[in-house]
């Protein structure tokens, strides 16, 4: 059509993308929106609302049979007069030797249908190379982004993939074959966020026949004539040898997988329920009461644990369900505290609680600090420790000799240099009100301190004596008197949260 | 070994059965519970609890592979102490030339083992063309059929089943291909009643190597090596190439039918309590509120159709999603009275209920009973009407002119014949406190009667006058007055329960 392309540089992070806009005019479409995919597809806009009404789209137009359809029949019901407009889009992923003559059939195409188009050459062998990832992932990622980043520039409210129902059927098994919980099978939905699938119930048939009967042009997949990519395998083997125990399979298949996804929306909201009242957050530690979960029923507290998972780590990749069942056996459990290291997450039970987090819990082996004179001094775990001295004495905080952050002491009993450091094995001290010493880790087992707590312990001491377990219990000795003329404060101010 | 089988007649139907007991003694068994599936079959039946201390297991044994491994590994079990006892049966369908010999060979190996073994011939071909069934379907009746007599003869506690993982996966397949809800993905469990399935975690690689080790004979299954039936395509062509994808498939395949056994169970106590809330018996006829479902989820309230189509119907066979959605619409739609014909079940919204009922509801068309003195006259619906005359009044049931079992005229204006017909279009009466007439099907709109009760109603009359709607309105004339002296009276008995 003698449209020249302008080609605009887009600066996209690592790599270069050119786009190529064609300008916009309109061709008369021969096509009447009364047939097969036409029917099927008004139908379908109506019923899954899939377009808000003046709504722009951006069509992913591959060059390929099912996207060249789904931007003729789109094209068809703008033309009988439905209320939305249309662009495309096409990445060449520049792995065939051809790539670059479909990226110019697309933009060709697309200026005869009069539709604005964008093309992104990328070369997607080198940036799989670079990111050490796999070229159908790489690829895929690519085309989200480029069709995002288009879709933003341009304000469009939806962008359309051609997925169809044998794409559906293909996913689900592939699914099953890789190895899915029952979400898994939901498979590809109607809408995913700006993405949506209007082809998701139309068979290949139908789309074959349209483009048999306009005699529509598109590229040829080269990779649909090969076996060697799985779903070239699900496509060409298994789905042929099922459809001759049931010709319907595909149908099936994909509405199993709208099952899924309704039944998926249930177990969501029931998940949530639980949840919200059993967990919640404690800095970057998620805290799921073992109590308030206990009574529910085994599946869904299978899924609020992978819930859980989720919620600590971002996402659930690499989790499967023999560590599910590994954290039910902390639930199920009698121990007070155990813990795992699962893929990418930490999970513990630590009494009432299970706690999931992204990292393990912070510890302070082998610290020590020389305290030479009154001063501020930075702990393990962002806390810090602040010692005064003052005539006055405010009293210990929390129950005597108990649980609190600071702690006063006779500053004319205990001298300069203090120290500061972990917890060793077989430390104890003589507390208030007892005869004799207890060791540490009894303290520690009447306080019920979480592992965590107890590796973030830290004792103050002169000498070979220990004054004080941080905020958990000081020495009997050297208490302020009435007749202290001058006191030796320490105080522990918490990590911000 | 020399055991002459003794031959036994069951009268079992309409089918000959004949049972081969070998003799009970005890062989030495050569193998220790020390290695592969026996340690597998021995941590299953304690974790899965399958068989009860002292339990008697009756072996479903074929004379394949998989039920003779199953046969060996449960007797070394109890050769190691285990406190179980083993008893075997086989069924000869008669399909095969060589089934005879199969079932030959099965018990002789019970001999050899010490096993006492029932023997079943059947005709399973001249079975099917009575019954007109499938030849599998009718296999797998006459197995389990004879499996249950033997099991309740010999009081075993548990019919053990050789089916293992590779056969649960191609189970789930076979679901998926022929279509299935995601409760059909549950496919086989470890216990279902007396049946258990000790082998439904093991892989047929363990039991042939399990075989091969222990140079154990079978017999060959010879509908194994064909590709005809469903399963074996799915064995031969589908599982390999699925394969191929994911070694890993079968395992897969098998934790996805537990995982959704699991999630079945909770959906079968989600919808038991919307059930027992929303659902009341009323006669045969099922009443769901559609007030007390309207907030459920959709997947839920879909489910909750499900069981109600179930409890209606006795079973769920030939009900697929559309039938399901049918019914929804009948929640969804605002209108009061619509129904439904499904397969072998009779839907339908009546104001705020929706009914299921196995039959359609019954109906009085063209009724005519003519009524020539006073007696007990039988109606449609079971019920019957008295007609008496009498001098003292005892004034009409319900509210005035309205809803009631019984009506009175002043028999000195209403006189013999009577006559009891069903309702006909463009029926009125006179009703009490109007002037003009009302047309009876303003009436039953008035009352809100269902298309059941108006289908079941029923007019009394004179001449051409209408007296009675019976049991809903009576007309405004004839009313028994201070000076009536003779009183005609008609009761409506309701049908008994």
């Amino acid at each position: 059509m003698g449209v020249a392309p302008a080609l605009v540089r887009l600066n996209n992070g690592n790599f270069c993308c050119y786009l190529c806009k064609t300008n916009m005019f309109r061709l008369d479409c021969s096509m009447e929106p009364t047939e097969g995919i036409e029917n099927y597809l008004e139908l379908t806009l109506r019923e899954q609302q899939l377009i808000p009404d003046g709504g722009r789209v951006l069509v992913a137009v591959s060059g390929g049979m099912d996207s060249v359809c789904l931007l003729y029949s789109l094209l068809a019901l703008t033309k009988a007069g439905y209320d939305f407009s249309l662009m495309a889009a096409h990445v060449d992923h520049g792995l065939r030797p051809e790539s670059g003559a479909d990226a110019q059939f697309v933009a060709q195409l697309c200026a005869e249908l009069g539709i604005e188009c964008y093309v992104k050459h990328v070369d997607v062998q080198a940036l799989a190379t670079q990111r050490k990832q796999g070229l159908e992932e790489v690829g895929r990622e690519v085309r989200r982004e480029f069709l995002q980043v288009v879709a933003e520039r341009e304000s469009c409210d939806r962008i359309a993939l051609a997925h169809h129902r044998d794409d559906q059927a293909e996913t689900v098994l592939f699914r099953i074959a890789r190895g899915c919980a029952l979400s898994g099978l939901a498979a590809m939905r109607w809408e995913n966020g700006l993405f949506i699938r209007p082809f998701l119930a139309a068979s290949r048939q139908q789309i074959e026949e349209y483009i048999q009967r306009h005699a529509i042009s598109y590229v040829e997949d080269a990779s649909n004539a090969s076996v060697v990519y799985a779903r070239n395998r699900l496509r060409h083997q298994v789905l042929p040898a099922l459809c001759s125990i049931n010709p319907e399979v595909a149908a099936r298949l994909a509405q199993l997988a709208q099952v899924a996804a309704l039944e998926e929306s249930y177990w969501q909201q029931q998940v949530a329920t639980v949840v919200q009242r059993g967990a919640s957050w404690v800095g970057s530690v998620l805290h799921l009461d073992c109590g308030a979960v206990a009574q529910e029923h085994s599946a869904l507290l299978a899924r609020v644990i992978r819930e859980c998972l989720r919620l600590a780590r971002g996402n659930l990749s690499g989790i499967e369900a023999k560590h599910i069942a590994l954290v039910l056996t902390l639930l199920a459990d009698g121990r007070p505290q155990r813990q795992l290291s699962l893929p990418r997450v930490w999970v513990a039970r630590r009494y009432g609680q299970l706690l999931f987090s992204a990292c393990p819990p912070a510890t302070c082996d082998n610290f020590h600090l020389t305290i030479a004179e009154p001063g501020r001094f930075p702990l393990p775990g962002g806390r810090v420790l602040c010692v005064t001295v003052a005539e006055l004495a405010q009293g210990d905080s929390g129950v005597l000799g108990s649980w609190g952050n600071w702690v006063e002491f006779d500053a004319s009993q205990v001298r300069f240099p203090l120290w500061v450091r972990s917890v060793q094995h077989g430390d104890s001290m003589n507390c208030v009100g007892m005869v004799g010493r207890k060791k540490i880790k009894k303290i520690f087992a009447e306080k019920k301190l979480t592992l965590e707590q107890r590796a973030l312990s830290l004792v103050l001491g002169f000498d070979n004596e220990l004054l004080w377990l941080l905020g958990v219990r000081r020495c009997g000795s050297y208490m302020v008197q009435s007749d202290t003329s001058i006191v030796l404060r320490c105080t522990i101010v918490p990590a911000p949260d």
